[in-house]
């Protein structure tokens, strides 16, 4: 084996990469040797970056956004919308919001969804803080951005009871035929969803 | 754009990261969001293997392998055929072939091919040391792992006509079916080297 040649280094960075999104052992390998190529061009800042990050970079303590502040740039962006929230699963959601660059509001991200299998109550979300920002007064509408699934909808269902009563109008995302979408490769849910929210041309 | 969102520390370290072979831009920015999640877990024992693999490890001496020892451990192993050395273009084959086991002498680790094209020549490869080694004296056969490209096979003759006289025989790896292969499948000139070299049952 790989181990025995080459030293404990070269494995133990392999066995850590490996355990990333998208990277098998042996991409993992193939990018360990690919890093130690470019030792100072990349290995070296690398490193540094990943110190910085992991030293700087912490959750917003309003809405659970990843950032080096301890209030978010969207939190504290005046330019932004404070009276609309939208509600996601997971930072992930937030940048993909973000990419697209369909929504001015603010964020609420969760930290996952509700699931009565993995055992996830709502004391393992970050609903109290949701709770919180919308009794402190000046939101007009939550938006829910939650996936389209099971755990999705029972999360967005439960948070809907949750603001029920506040006065706030709570929404979700619509379903449909994505766009570029082909209906023959569509399920049976998201046509029907698609049909039930039929719009006049 | 996320870079706006969450900072510059995260922006630099998805573009360090995307420059992995095997990661886009996209599962750069999942594998940033992994590790920040888990910072404990994950980033900070990733940082501390970086910087070692960094601090430690180098090319040997002797074959070019990667080792944080000065000569690597495949070429102080004493239970390894020094009479035998494979010449390889990349580390990365020499780890292919010991994760096959199939080798038990030592290794010559070319560090790329003569290339035209590239404009790659004999003077950017590890040549000299393979010509130092076997002049030293000791070995009986240089085997020629080198990939089956043109290029490849570029390097293989050009090895071999450097070695030429020194009464050391030169080998290559065979070419043919591979294992499990199907022929319907292979290109006609791996066909025909299969042609080529038949064996008797």
């Amino acid at each position: 084996m790989a181990g025995a040649l080459s030293g404990p280094e070269i494995e133990r960075l392999v066995q850590l990469l490996s355990r990333l999104p998208g990277l098998g052992p042996r991409s993992a390998r193939r990018a360990v040797l690919f890093l130690l190529k470019k030792k100072e061009a990349l290995l070296v800042p690398l490193t540094a970056a990943l110190e910085e990050a992991g030293r700087k970079i912490k959750s917003c303590q309003t809405c659970g956004n990843l950032d080096s502040a301890e209030t978010c740039s969207v939190c504290t962006d005046p330019r932004r919308d404070s009276g609309l929230i939208c509600v996601v699963e997971d930072v992930a959601d937030l940048w993909a919001l973000e990419r697209a660059g369909v929504f001015r509001g603010r964020y609420h991200v969760l930290g996952g969804t509700l699931s009565a299998l993995d055992g996830r109550g709502p004391e393992q979300l970050n609903l109290a803080g949701l709770v919180e920002r919308v009794k402190a007064g000046g939101v007009r509408e939550v938006v829910l951005g939650l996936n389209a699934t099971v755990e999705g909808q029972t999360t967005a269902h439960y948070v809907t009871d949750l603001i029920a009563g506040s006065g706030v109008s709570v929404t979700r995302l619509a379903h449909g035929v994505p766009v570029g979408g082909e209906l023959d490769y569509l399920d049976e849910g998201t046509l029907a969803a698609a049909f039930a929210a039929r719009r006049a041309m």
